[in-house]
């Protein structure tokens, strides 16, 4: 009698949530689990995960330790892709884990690589969660993503792939020279699916991307494959300096304010992953990472053409959309 | 023609220091320099490392980031086994070593093994400067090293191996039921001489030990070849993590201060390696460390028996014997 795995998800209608929540029932073996807290019980998102058969388990992360570990009875995996704000309520989640007996806990990482130590308040505030899990002695897989095809493509003038645009997406730092690695959003829950089960990746971070491509060549190949002259807007080096200056004297630690934050994640991820070339696979495996593409080389990950030749189709889904107003 | 490899030590007339020059003269292949603050120029254990080969190169750790790199010029590798108080001062030699173009970098970890995160304010000093160094991408090794045999045996009471103790050590925590790895500070130099020059080490964390035991053992093991009663005080859990709480209640992190830092470090060890049991082969493995004993199973550590013979017959060499006054 084949037996599954027990996996829970926190965070599962986010965007990488549903990406792992997918990942995981197509690739079968696992029952599916989304720890919900009652005021997302009426997601759209969620009753669209329950249709696929992912069943929930209500509780809230700010609940006790004995209530956390009660609704983590029997799961194997805990997968968390919690928001930025909610980062450190992993901590008792985890705590809960260990005494609840999960056999792997990955935190929420699912960011691009970068060192910690004062480069992203991100990182950080994950870092601390990391350290925990640590402490706590819970096995545990990190995993971090590439930049997302689906905020990666600039904008075209004929209006044509606003429908699935995010922001308008139209700078280029220092030229757009700096290569990084990306994603498709939908092949992370794959890769996720892969990794969680592997003993290979127990106690280690893995690095899971699609593409290595330098943010000139995702705006040339839009290019190319549209037919349009794309719009660019260089900035340099001491504009991100700037931002990265203002965004963190303006934003206090605690308490999280979104207003402030985001301004200070993306001027950080600027300057991580486009100035200081930080999110490759070469700096990943200096850190310490494994590489998902070397772990599975049968893997066949969405090419960037391809994700792009769907944009252009009108057949992508854009990301955030139930969050952030589109800016056309 | 042999080339050597030129390796600068900072710390060298410490105790880890100086095992570590030793241990570098001994295996050859190497030239040693000690990096040498104005102030520590006459200390007779420079006078003694200088009659063996090492060559001093005077620079403060507070000089610019320039003449930190002029002073580092031709060097390969950096091995820093600075004291508590100076490990922060490791950021700028970081910086200036990248700029210098040395080859590997080795931060001062030479203690025992710890998450970070909170356990112990001496590992999270550390973990800043080894942030750092993953910052700057520097290729380095971080070494963590077993509990010192020549702090670790409990005094005799016919006062016979008082020459060589450091404290009186009679304290075992939980009855000394808990493991942890030891080394002998001899051997440490050794492992170093073979780590720091071997590719499988590069960017990763070793941990480096000679023997793993519970304190119970070592107090056993004196016994048994001193043939005398060795006195024991039983140290409860809870006294353990009262006396953390004090510590760290009195210690503010900066400016540091020793007469409140040393308690601290003291008790975040009994509640690390004492209580916790962080100090084993198994955790460290966890923690993403390769084992020294798996990289080189040729390598022939001093036993605990050994040690303690010698120390019996009145040949061994106490610790911090010029910091600290005897409590004989």
């Amino acid at each position: 009698m084949a037996t599954t795995t027990k996996v829970l998800l926190v965070g599962a209608t986010g965007e990488t949530g549903r990406s792992i929540a997918n990942g995981l029932l197509e690739a079968g073996g696992f029952e599916v689990f989304a720890f919900t807290r009652p005021a997302s019980a009426k997601k759209p998102q969620l009753a669209e995960l329950e249709k696929k058969g992912v069943v929930t388990r209500q509780c809230d992360l700010g609940a006790s330790e004995a209530e956390l570990a009660e609704a983590l009875k029997d799961i194997d995996i805990v997968v968390s892709s919690v928001g930025p704000s909610d980062q450190l309520s992993q901590i008792n989640l985890a705590t809960a884990a260990k005494a609840a007996g999960v056999k792997r806990f990955i935190p929420c990482a699912f960011i691009t690589v970068c060192a910690p130590g004062g480069i992203m308040w991100l990182r950080d505030e994950k870092e601390k969660v990391f350290n925990h899990v640590k402490q706590l002695k819970l096995p545990y897989t990190i995993i971090d993503v590439g930049w997302w095809y689906q905020i990666a493509t600039p904008r075209l003038s004929s209006g044509k792939i606003d429908y699935a645009m995010t922001v308008a997406n139209d700078e280029l730092i220092e030229e757009g020279k700096t290569p990084s690695a990306f994603v498709d959003l939908r092949d992370i829950g794959k890769w996720v699916a892969r990794i969680i089960v592997d003993p290979r990746t127990e106690n280690k971070m893995v690095f899971s991307y699609n593409t290595v491509m330098s943010p000139a060549e995702i705006f040339a190949t839009v290019e190319k494959l549209s037919g349009e002259k794309v719009d660019r807007k260089n900035v340099p080096k001491e504009v991100v300096m700037k931002r990265v200056a203002s965004a963190r004297a303006s934003s206090e630690t605690y308490p999280f304010d979104a207003t402030k934050f985001t301004p200070r994640i993306a001027a950080e991820y600027q300057l991580s992953w486009g100035l200081r070339g930080d999110n490759v696979p070469e700096y990943a495996k200096f850190l310490g990472y494994l590489d998902a593409q070397e772990l599975y080389p049968d893997f066949k990950p969405i090419s960037f053409e391809e994700y792009t030749k769907e944009l252009l189709g009108g057949t992508a889904v854009g990301v955030y959309t139930d969050r952030i107003s589109r800016i056309y």
